[in-house]
């Protein structure tokens, strides 16, 4: 169970600010699929629209960094956050995005290995080199 | 200040099972250069020959992500894990494998927004939908 | 499932200690549910009693703060460190304080924004100015 | 040190995105000074541009939060994310909103056991009521 | 639902790489059973090993912490990870190896009282005192 | 910088609550030295005293966990929630209470298995075995 309601497409289609957002989400994406996130943003517009268009900014717009790296990068970051929805979706938008399974499995070794030396740097306290500084 | 003493050049010439890692990291990097981390860890001869290895396995390699990438996913498992000193190690690493100025700043875009994305549906506890399950 | 057994109100009769803390949990919010998570601090009676004790100073002894006020508090600590039980405790907790779907909404956009600018300021690792230090 | 420079007000005045945004900082904010965020940002105007904007919109529009809850909200996440330079900037922030020695020891009262109740939470792995449930 | 796929007895049996490692840790583990986070491992056959042989090493092997306090180490590393998987594997595996409940209680009030103290450190952001230093 | 001042000697004389507080410290540890944690809870006399309270309670009364073994459960917490001054001050508690380097070094190694594992199988989302079910 949720926090908040989640959205029924009934719900979506009387309410413009919501109806115009989802609308933009399918478009973009080219799929009718909208997913529960979006539907739990409904209940607040201003957020919901803030975080769409955010989203379509750094995640849909060609730029330096191809859409499955930025998908490598999202999958990371919501596993340390610990966050299990997160982790569900943009892995499945990594795959459909042409992750292969060698991929994800270099993803993960990359990830695990990540985990454990922060946490032996962080129980070290190690000292920054003066090497790696910002000249 | 560390936790524990960073070993010397001398101090490293005189345990040969840490000399060898040392020569090792310096081989593989093609570099005389040995950071901080790996001088701290010299007090735990076996975590320092198994982390090596790993490290070696998993980020040296060559395999379906490119060196680049990782370093990208590494830098991002750091921020989340709050890792100063391997924000410091990996940033600097990830521009000496050609990170683009450009290329940082969607990094952390693409960071920024999975932290608040993952905030967000954390907050809200959403669930996952059917559509991202594995068949 | 939990990882210790959650005590029945039998169980909570039978013993002394436990019985006088779920009472003055009762007695102290004026209502008769007592929710799960004392229901699992049951099996450890000490902790159990310094739980509630410091529950009922902090949060609700009346202070500087009002009492929806360190609900949000609560909401935001417990999404970052993604307890999802808490996060369902206390946002109900909140609703009945009186939280709106409005002022819900803006928390959400608060934790949200706060979770992406700690992101950045850790990726960045952006020095603390001097203006900020205490005289 | 930081992992990119910060930006001089020389290298701000000479670029018009960037010096639009800390125009507008010094604007809303009726204040000459611009801290060091905004200055390791200016290395990447479109994430400078859209961070300052949702922070406006988040932060200083009016709504049902009042803004001194916002920053009390915002040190609480800062807090459980270990961001050191967060901390500092919001406590300086919520004292120049008026938050009081006495509401700062609430807040941290909150907070610590906010922390420690989410961590026994998360290490009984308890179950949500079913009376917490979202109708 | 897992991201990836858990393999069945038969699947194991037919890759030699899996099977190995999974005959391995029935010999080791004197048991028959064999966990999930094994068998999700074993879609990517070089990180089940290196994991296994990693795990091997430092839980396994005798060494100067004995196998119980090991374990409390790991329930409480994955407590504030807040991963549920590792907190329910543990939790079983220090039962197994002999967790009193008295133990337990004073493993959870120990955890408790670090993440209520690590909190309030880092709101206050404590200066390390320079007694904690290694010489 | 701390975000409130460390209080002195003389601060500390002036004040009963705080005063009495710092006596029960160095009576209880035998030591004159009070580190900078309890001069900065000294602003917050309450909070001060009930932190105090529950330290003795739980890290020195004796119980079913040796003093050592409680300490190494501390630097793990305090390890994964990156809190700098704790991990500084535990490390040196542990030291004080005998650990020897080699312990350190495989509580340090105990530490990045579990940090690895964990994000491992967050990243997998492993379905808990019913096999670790509390019965």
């Amino acid at each position: 169970m949720s926090t908040v309601k989640l959205w029924t497409e009934e719900e979506v289609a009387a309410d413009p600010r919501v109806k115009a957002v989802f609308e933009d989400i399918r478009a973009t994406r080219k799929s009718d699929f909208v997913n529960n996130f979006w539907r739990a943003l409904a209940n607040q517009p201003a957020l919901l629209e803030r975080t769409w268009s955010s989203i379509k900014e750094v995640m849909v717009q060609p730029g330096a960094l191809d859409p499955l790296t930025k998908e490598l990068i999202y999958i990371t970051a919501s596993t340390i956050n610990g966050c299990s929805y997160c982790i569900h979706s943009h892995t499945a938008a990594a795959r459909a995005k042409g992750m292969t399974d060698q991929q994800h499995a270099e993803l993960l070794a990359v990830i695990g290995m990540a985990a454990e030396t922060n946490a032996l740097a962080n129980a070290l306290q190690i000292l920054v080199d003066p090497e790696f500084s910002v000249k």
